[in-house]
């Protein structure tokens, strides 16, 4: 197949281009790739340029992959395709990548997370140049797997705790800050937080954010009511806060680690005929499509995925080009967004 | 870097498995690769199996490109990742191809739709065994394109006129039939059609399958309001939904050609101060994510979007294997999911 593909293919050499530029070979090779262009005048890129439209010249990566020894490609590990926080993540890192002249071998991890290393040996097999993970949990093996086997790798959206890769997260404890400071500025003084799980940093940093938060505006955190969901599922979030409304009481409002969380307590206040944010305000985190549409639509705390998603594609480029630059974090700041689901407590209504 | 990486590796080799495991090398080929499996005995794999983890062993995909001329890497072509559409195909593809030992090449068109004979170019170039392409319009030049160089290719969610290659697709005209159907039962007798940009099958079909409903319930189908949106948004839906609500009287239903497009028809109710359905129903199609939770759950037509991308991938290694088998199309029958956006005309109440 393969060669039956190749046999009707004319192939056009990047001799081919420099002769027709009337440059050297290596020139063209430069110019050609996006991250050495810079080091060729743009005059003499634009005339390469030209002359490799002008013959169909088609860069061959797999002949480039035995000459430097790389295969400019790049895995990225993600928890799940399809939801909503990580296909924007994939999408941002996909499209600047490409920018940068990398194809992007994508592996949902679904829900194995032990095959993790298993997919990770699998894409070394490939050649990959680096990995983008957005998989890991706070103590996760992988991150020393990677490191021992001089691998560059990112993370993104959720963090190690000894940060010894270099990572893209949005603020977990400035995004609390603003739920908080939103629900208190209401009036409420029974906040209660739906966590997420601990394993990973966005459920950790999160609830000691909330914790923070809550000790900030005046309130013994310690006695705020609390109940960690099994995952940042709709579904889980239901279970969490049936477990929040059946042993704390007097709560007003719920500040949740993510909107998968926030719109499993809305199926809850739903079931018990509790209106939000009538009963109850709720607030969310992430922003992610369509939480402006659902009843009432959803106050949240906005993170651009797609962003932290081009972040870590640049992060991974520098991680590739310069092996021995210390790990570094990027942290964006993400943004309260009020809509419908919070409102001043009953009593003071 | 590479070097560096290979140097720290003690690989083991396909010899040292099959010296462990008592059999020939090519045996040992053969059953580690998922797709010839079946033909060795189902013990010997076993030990085969046990030896290999044994050593540690890991396949070396390019060692064996070089040697079988195929790269198990495969191409997936979607228009956006971030669409709640999209991600799930691409979920269900890469999840079966991970299972058929393909790794998973990602290329996201976005609005650039220009750019996809480029990124399949780049695709070859990687020397993919074979593309899935979620982008194609009816008349796609990258349809030819793909035949012309013998590159296996397979379609999903969307088809061409010609058929030229194996799809997966819903049925779009039973899908509009169920919503016709539902909204006539009901006893509408003013239904619009909010329909889907005619470039893609899935408005085409849809826009033709919604005049063959109205056909088949009694209404004259040429008369019916139609409007169709520039692209398959929220906020072309909206424009197309004002257009439809200006310039026809008396709708009661609307059957949109999506669920974003229903969204878009959502807004432009609020916008007006109509209610849905006190008003007008409102039927949208594909039953993404969250629509049950919008202000009126969403009555919508079910497709099963990650159970497309597993068809596709099982074409897709059909395909590579058996080139010269005739392209067949996998019509998956949708299903009609009633929620809280479609009610009685008002007159009838």
């Amino acid at each position: 197949m393969a060669g039956k593909r190749n046999g009707k293919r004319t192939t056009i050499t990047l001799k081919e281009v420099a002769e027709l530029s009337g440059v050297h070979a290596s020139t063209v090779s430069r110019a050609l790739n996006p991250a050495t262009r810079s080091m060729v005048m743009p005059a003499v890129v634009e005339r390469i340029l030209k002359a490799a439209k002008k013959l169909g010249y088609q860069p061959d990566p797999v002949a480039a992959s035995l000459r430097t020894g790389r295969s400019s490609l790049v895995g990225i590990l993600v928890p799940d395709i399809a939801n909503t926080v990580f296909a924007p993540i994939l999408s941002g890192a996909t499209e600047r990548l490409d920018e940068q002249g990398y194809s992007v071998i994508v592996s949902d991890v679904g829900n194995e997370q032990g095959r993790q290393i298993d997919l990770v040996a699998k894409l070394m097999a490939r050649r990959v140049d680096g990995l983008i993970l957005a998989t890991v949990s706070r103590d996760d093996p992988l991150v020393a797997y990677c490191i021992e086997r001089n691998l560059p790798a990112v993370l993104v959206n959720r963090a190690e705790t000894q940060s010894r890769l270099s990572a893209v997260v949005s603020d977990d404890a400035l995004g609390m800050q603003l739920a908080v400071d939103h629900l208190s500025e209401l009036g409420h003084k029974r906040i209660a937080h739906l966590a997420g799980p601990t394993r990973h940093s966005t459920g950790f940093l999160r609830r000691r954010g909330f914790a923070q938060a809550m000790a900030a505006n005046g309130f013994d955190a310690a006695a705020a009511p609390c109940e960690v969901a099994d995952a940042f599922t709709r579904e889980a979030g239901a279970v969490a806060m049936r477990r929040l409304l059946d042993t704390h009481r007097g709560i007003t409002a719920i500040a949740a680690a993510n909107d998968l969380l926030a719109l499993g307590a809305y199926d809850v206040l739903h079931e018990r005929g509790l209106s939000c944010p009538g009963a109850i305000s709720i607030i969310g985190h992430n922003d992610m499509p369509l939480v402006d549409m659902v009843a009432p639509a959803l106050t949240t705390i906005r993170i651009s995925h797609r962003e932290m998603g081009r972040q870590a594609a640049d992060l991974l480029h520098q991680a590739i080009e310069q092996p021995d630059a210390p790990a570094r974090n990027v942290v964006l700041p993400p943004k309260l967004i009020v809509r419908k689901s919070t409102a001043a407590p009953p009593s003071t209504k």
